[in-house]
């Protein structure tokens, strides 16, 4: 890293988006000497960090979700906010995308001065990269971004990953044939805050209003997430710039509610918790590394699960046993 | 737990299915008393496992996963296999299931002999459930089950963790309007060994020959994740049972092809290392859970990270460098 924590700082606080994306690389990164700096920039950003409204989006693939960051994003921007957009996953759309490699994506939100638009870490999909999307998040507010959207794919466990860092929870959905909720998981419908149901048009209106009533049907099933929220249902078109609006609305009322009740604070607490714990696996694993006699039997045990002469529970089980007091 | 490990194993090696299920309760338990146990059990039944078809089925909501694991696994029945059925996530379709609850899914599959259904654990989607399916897994192969199928929804990190587990990952497609790659993360086609086409009937049967000729050219676009192996792209229905012969077959194929270059053995060898990781992991923190003084230190970084005057990542650094050598 050829800049100085102060530069990277002096960089985000200037809002210079090269700087920015320096800084997010750097807290990214899994290296020793990198995470000393990343802790250092972390912890010296902090008084500036924690005042944008955190918005999770997520929708299974083909529920428009690059179209509705971008028009929702712009949007934001036209009502004074400065929009910062990440993904959540290597998996997700931002940079890896559809197979035909979509090279407009977010372009026009690209272009504006108030945007910035960060690729998930480009390291393998199967390599489990470094879930660091609070700390790029973190790095986001300070450079004066307040609104965050976090997008994630659809289904699976990102969402709870994007639960785990976000205020608000936006569900797309888009109206098909047949049963409206065959496929749309129970956790999901626990996590959403606000659904918007994209691309309704003329010719397909009276399908979208059916599928409406079966959210909300199925929402009254669902225990309230929120006390005093009902999860709106919205209709419209990201495409057309329509509906998004209400969209922005709702996201305004959902926070201010969550402010008068202490929801707000209170999730914001736990959220920093569960950073914190997954912070400490993260170090203790590379502390465990740097020592050779730990290193050499974690090696060994390693072995033997592999050999599978032994199951790698057990061994885990011996290894950990060997080294951290039991008492 | 009212059973002694002696008698699970009893259970488990005469295929009786409530004590199978009782073994995996326990393995799926986080207390320090029934890991005890696990470990023990899992010991033991460790000679009698490794033997099975480990085979993972994605595939997004509404591809019809459910329907093609019942019909599919009977096939299997019919072959003359003892067929498993696992679910990756709690958010699998297996137990919690769509919102309209659909009561009869593998309801034939269920009434065989020689299959055994395994809900996903129940715990809360939200809660964290530690993943054990890998030891589900085990304990299914020493009942004796050779073909086991492990559910997960399509996207997000849910087909890692699957890929970390099974020989064979299956991916199922519908054909819908227009284009047919949209919303297909690269990660999951970088992962997938055999592709079957569900839901084709004669009235989409050319549509769903134009998806696969699109499969089939994006993937000459990724480079192969087993050498010699040419992912087949099968059409079907899995509802009027056509077409499952030739994946039955192909998945056969690919294991024959992975025995015989090897690759087989060292896929299994990484993933049992990926397990001793994730049980290290696991462990430590029960351990140090237990430990007084070590517990006191890190609800105290804990608290300053959550009261966000820290950030959680500094205070896990802190807190980790206090108790573990540094060397």
């Amino acid at each position: 890293m050829k800049f100085s924590t102060e530069e990277l700082i002096k960089g985000i606080r200037s809002g210079d988006k090269r700087l920015i994306g320096k800084a997010i690389t750097l807290a990214e990164s899994k290296k020793a000497e990198h995470r000393q700096q990343a802790e250092e920039l972390l912890m010296q950003i902090m008084p500036y960090t924690g005042n944008s409204v955190r918005v999770g989006v997520t929708g299974v693939p083909g529920a428009g979700k690059s179209t509705f960051i971008e028009n929702f994003g712009r949007l934001a921007i036209a009502n004074g906010k400065k929009v910062a957009v990440l993904a959540i996953d290597p998996s997700s759309a931002i940079n890896k995308g559809s197979i035909l490699g979509d090279k407009t994506r977010m372009e026009e939100l690209a272009k504006e001065e108030n945007a910035f638009i960060r690729p998930s870490p480009s390291s393998g999909f199967l390599g489990g990269v470094a879930n660091t999307t609070f700390e790029t998040m973190m790095i986001c507010e300070a450079a004066g971004y307040d609104y965050i959207l976090i997008e994630t794919v659809g289904v699976g466990q990102s969402e709870v990953l994007v639960a785990d860092i976000t205020d608000v929870f936006l569900f797309l959905k888009i109206t098909g044939g047949g049963d409206e909720l065959q496929g749309i998981k129970r956790g999901i419908m626990e996590m959403v805050d606000v659904i918007f149901i994209n691309k309704v048009e003329a010719e397909n209106l009276q399908k979208a209003k059916n599928t409406r009533l079966e959210l909300k049907r199925a929402l009254d099933f669902i225990p309230p997430k929120e006390k005093d929220w009902k999860v709106p249902v919205l209709l419209g078109s990201a495409l057309s710039n329509n509906g998004l609006e209400e969209v922005f609305e709702k996201i305004s009322d959902f926070i201010i509610l969550k402010k008068k009740t202490g929801r707000f604070e209170q999730v914001r607490i736990r959220q920093a918790e569960k950073r914190f714990e997954y912070w400490v696996q993260e170090y203790i694993l590379s502390m465990m590394k740097k020592n050779n006699s730990v290193e050499e039997a974690y090696m060994q045990h390693k072995k033997n699960a592999s050999a599978m002469v032994s199951n790698p529970s057990t061994e885990a089980k011996l290894f950990v046993e060997k080294f951290l007091p039991r008492n």
